[in-house]
């Protein structure tokens, strides 16, 4: 009886968390935009791994381990033995990203390790936290980067032909430079069974939960990511001589198309489409754009929605092709499916959010996450917080005090939840 | 009796005409693409004045002079004395243009004034031809550059600001080493009454000539050009998490107004519009748009027109603006008016053109031409010939041996009306 009582009574220390959150954002902030630049590779990531080991080793006592993918692990016992329950995120940024993405995933892992440690609860499990390298997308064009390699869905092989699509650094040195080991990369990969569970904590990224209020939120699948690039073929001309009917437009075929896009969306539910990267040739003022290449990115959780409004998107293709005369080519970037989250840690989940007074919200995450990865490893789900607003990936990210502290609450409870449920 | 009947028989030599314009277009000559590459201030800009300059001299006769703004002058006696006929057009091209834009201008400014010279026609006037610094649009971003200079739309103060966007040479280095003084343009500008007449030949780039099987026009007017950039600010976002109704995309707008400026050229019969600029930001495939800025450019030789199709645009972008909760932004680069041609010189080019059995057919160009700043130093006009297909600006430019032969012919014959005709 007593035992129960103490696990019940386990709270976070709220202030410490808090605090980290300040600290942290410290590394790679830009003073000017108040953005957060902690891309894969940088000064800023590298750093902010520096000053996460510190805190790791001296004030939670964990034993730090970096695998060759620069994964960070941190453990009391030996890495990864006697299948741990795994928990954490990742601590890079997008260029000009916020505070919260990411890095609050790590620090309420740190929280609820220590909070654990300092209670001096003894789990029937292993614990070991994570923060993975490069889960953002990034300029070496992989993003996940540290959880696809655990999963084997990048290896030895790719990770040699990635380079910075700037400045052509290798993505091998980067990996190095951050105390990775970029030529035993498919030792890092793990096989199924090495891990009980693994949870992420992340903030939302929409709206669901700003709108009604909530705290917190179950994540019970991760969007399926549907992407193609189209290059529109038309006829470059001269702006002022070439008259309406002998005009073949790339970029009025384009515009078109966009605004089709777009209505994909009023008419299915649970998916998001975006144009979101465009680019035109000739690009003069004085020339009608004879060619325009664009991306579409296309997430659902649902498989069917997806199908079907490819379907009209194809419909829409051939309409414009005929009727403008301009060529339409299409190429599929990347069809990754939906995964589900595991209904035994959705339950825990949600069990917590109940300990903890809040209603059991569940939701579809139409991010990526590197859990998404983990859960082809292990029996894996997610728990959001409400972000104020729905800011992603920009300054103005923000989760409250309140809903942190409630979140960093109902993660802790779902770690000894899972620890006491899982074999 | 005798002089009339000499005048009447004298004709083009159409062999060396059509063996010059291969000739020319060797300077510049891209293999793979077929295109000319012959920019302003470039290596074949320069290498084309040194062959015009040995042709103008040793087989014309010419005295050449290279005024500050590195104009090429051609004249027998002195230059620009006694109130000479001026004709000619330009020798630069855009990037990867085609063989006849400019160049034939300038080819059948030679040829005539080599037929008049060998069948040794005295003229009341002098002679004298041109061609012309800078036509086309160029990285230095000014257009019709030697013409601008002469009548004072550019000045010295203006000169020394131009610098090439791509490397930052400036352009007073270009002018110079293409035999210009750039610290004395002012020197090159010249005042009204100097010159006599200017006639200017050009390909149509249109397809007003092509459709009707005709091989020549007299140009009316030169279309007024209105330019102005857009920039629409919505906000970037997450492409996954955001829901529609919480979307402010950028692309999105910008491809609504781009169908509605599109649809302004059905609208109005003698009005081009386009959009060919395009920039997103931030222009990941992953990312909605949060910024997009773009260039519209206007033509119309109907100010009312011009006046309407504006209104129309305002309309719109307020729909817009409301509609998707985006600021538009919009700024003036450019309102330059309609040119109209001066009556007399038309008639001559009309008169021409029936003496060589063709219909008396008058367009507008929607195409800016040098003619239009020597219009306002003197009385000027242009001959158009029929460009198969209508194309401009590119490899396929094209226009056959008869209506070049045509053209040659009707525009020699202009010259001698107007010598004939004028004061």
């Amino acid at each position: 009886m007593v035992e129960k009582v103490d696990e019940k009574k386990i709270l976070i220390n709220s202030e410490r968390l808090l605090a980290r959150i300040e600290e942290m954002s410290q590394f790679g902030l830009d003073e000017k935009t108040g953005g957060i630049n902690r891309q894969l590779g940088s000064q800023a990531d590298k750093d902010t791994r520096e000053w996460l080991k510190t805190i790791w080793e001296k004030d939670i006592g964990l034993k730090v381990t970096i695998d060759a993918a620069a994964n960070m692990w941190g453990s009391y016992g030996k890495h990864l033995s006697d299948r741990p329950i795994v928990f954490g995120s990742h601590h890079d940024s997008v260029p000009n990203g916020g505070k919260f993405d990411g890095a609050l995933g790590v620090l309420m892992a740190m929280e609820a390790m220590q909070s654990i440690r300092e209670r001096k609860i003894k789990t029937r499990h292993p614990l070991e936290i994570i923060s993975f390298t490069g889960e953002e997308p990034n300029s070496f064009s992989v993003s996940t980067l540290g959880s696809k390699i655990l999963c084997g869905r990048v290896t030895q092989k790719d990770i040699n032909i990635f380079s910075d699509r700037d400045t052509g650094r290798p993505l091998t040195e980067a990996i190095d430079w951050l105390g990775g080991d970029s030529r035993r990369i498919n030792e890092a990969r793990l096989k199924k069974g090495m891990m009980t569970a693994f949870l992420e904590f992340h903030i939302e990224q929409g709206q669901n939960l700003y709108r009604k209020k909530l705290a917190v939120a179950a994540v019970t699948c991760i969007t399926g990511i549907y992407r193609e690039s189209i290059t529109i073929k038309g006829e470059a001309n001269h702006a002022g001589t070439t008259q309406l009917q002998d005009r073949h437009d790339a970029l009025c075929a384009a515009s078109e198309l966009c605004l089709s896009i777009e209505q994909l969306m009023a008419k299915f539910n649970a998916l998001s489409v975006t144009v979101g990267h465009m680019q035109i040739k000739p690009n003069a003022s004085n020339i009608i754009p004879g060619e325009v290449y664009f991306t579409i990115d296309l997430r659902t959780a649902f498989p069917a929605e997806r199908e079907e409004a490819l379907l009209l998107l194809t419909e829409k293709v051939n309409e414009i092709m005929k009727k403008r005369n301009v060529q339409i080519i299409r190429k599929l970037n990347l069809d990754q499916p939906e995964m589900p989250m595991n209904e035994t840690v959705i339950d825990a989940v949600v069990k917590a959010m109940q300990e903890e007074g809040q209603p059991p919200v569940k939701l579809v995450s139409m991010a990526g996450h590197d859990a998404a990865n983990m859960a082809r490893l292990t029996k894996a789900a997610m728990l959001f917080a409400q972000s104020v607003g729905g800011y992603s990936h920009c300054p103005q990210e923000y989760t409250a005090p309140r809903e942190v502290i409630i979140a960093a609450q109902v993660y802790l409870d779902t770690l000894l939840i899972l620890d006491k449920e899982f074999e």
